[in-house]
């Protein structure tokens, strides 16, 4: 993902506040909204670093360190990372800040995902986020089976993504990731679709073989679970 | 404005790096983008709080020296708030810091009016901000005559902001708006449209009144701003 992915995860959670606050019988009012920060800096491709040594000092890790320590020293109480591939480096920043909760995008999509009653789900992702293991973690241990395309699927799902939304060529992102959906959906049933990559959501809901599907945005299952911990009692007024 | 139209500059500023990279001939990737950092916070209503006394322990201005206190710590080098009203305690907040550089969004706007050649400017915002003499003032210091709506046209511009955008009735926003908008230039001709307040935006240019006319957004023009401060020589890698 990038800048704009990051802006709209604002969006996203301002929005998920006023459903929030509407939810509760509560007046949306400016005030209404807990104070929230959004740092965007420049940090090396994800995707890239795990092709080499993902802790070498001019990858992402010690970028991440730097732009967290100073959330930390904010007073923030409460994380959310909307790049999917970022959580490779997860356990590692939330071992060196203890003081503050660092949502997990998969685990947190997994007990979604659970809660809706399922007990399959489609991951679409790129190869690299295949690669890490991070959603076929999160939703064994909730008890859901991920399914995964082969590998002519997951090649169509990359040239939806970057030569489809990256290159904004919508058209062929929509043919592409609709492609490797509905051949999933023919051989696994209706189960739910997450889409573990902040591109799909951008091509996949117009395809026609997404309509009237399960589909699940991480970011959005993201920026609810942050606004559930910044109007929990425990953390109000401390960030 | 409310964090929806915070969230919004956000996408703003994105948008405004991408076509100044493309402007100047550069790849338009996400290590391309510079350091930024949102902050949203419940600051009391500014329109309200210049009902009484504005430097009122209870009232925006402490709260904001919070703020951007926190953001002279982070060592941002330039500030935009995209606020209208919140420019009442510009002055106040930028002899405080005066480490870093604060936009101002009047300013800007009446730079850029000036540029496009214009003598005269309508100007549509709320009664605070005529109030406030905000643009009025920005827009005559750069030789251009602010064009303001009598007392009938202000309530109208009130309820079409009121009524309309903030109570999400989009239909009357525009109809109360594009009125307004109407009678102004067939009283002073064709000349550039501020929507001088952020809930403008989202109902005038859909009004037939506003269709082909030199529409200026103020949020528009700061985030270009602030794009050529980030991206300005003696500021890069400062912030």
């Amino acid at each position: 993902m990038g800048p704009a992915a990051g802006a709209d995860f604002v969006r996203l959670f301002v929005q998920a506040c006023s459903s929030h606050l509407r939810a509760q019988g509560q007046e949306v009012r400016d005030q209404a909204f807990p104070e929230h920060w959004l740092v965007q800096m420049p940090i090396p491709d994800r995707s890239q670093a795990l092709l080499g040594d993902p802790q070498a000092p001019t990858g992402p890790a010690l970028h991440m360190q730097q732009g967290v320590g100073r959330l930390a020293a904010l007073g923030v109480a409460s994380i959310a990372m909307a790049c999917n591939t970022a959580h490779v480096w997860h356990a590692q920043l939330q071992a060196l800040f203890p003081q503050l909760h660092i949502l997990h995008i998969a685990q947190e999509t997994a007990r979604h995902v659970q809660a809706l009653g399922a007990r399959q789900a489609i991951v679409l992702a790129t190869a690299g986020t295949y690669q890490t293991g991070l959603y076929d973690l999160a939703l064994r241990a909730c008890g859901v089976q991920p399914l995964v395309p082969d590998a002519q699927g997951v090649a169509q799902l990359m040239e939806g993504i970057y030569q489809g939304v990256k290159s904004g060529h919508m058209a062929l992102a929509e043919q592409r990731l609709g492609a490797v959906l509905g051949q999933m959906l023919q051989r696994y049933g209706d189960v739910p679709v997450i889409m573990g990559c902040t591109e799909i959501p951008l091509a996949l809901p117009q395809a026609p073989q997404a309509q009237g599907r399960a589909l699940v945005d991480p970011a959005w299952v993201l920026a609810q679970a942050l606004v559930q911990r910044a109007y929990a009692p425990e953390t109000v007024g401390v960030h």
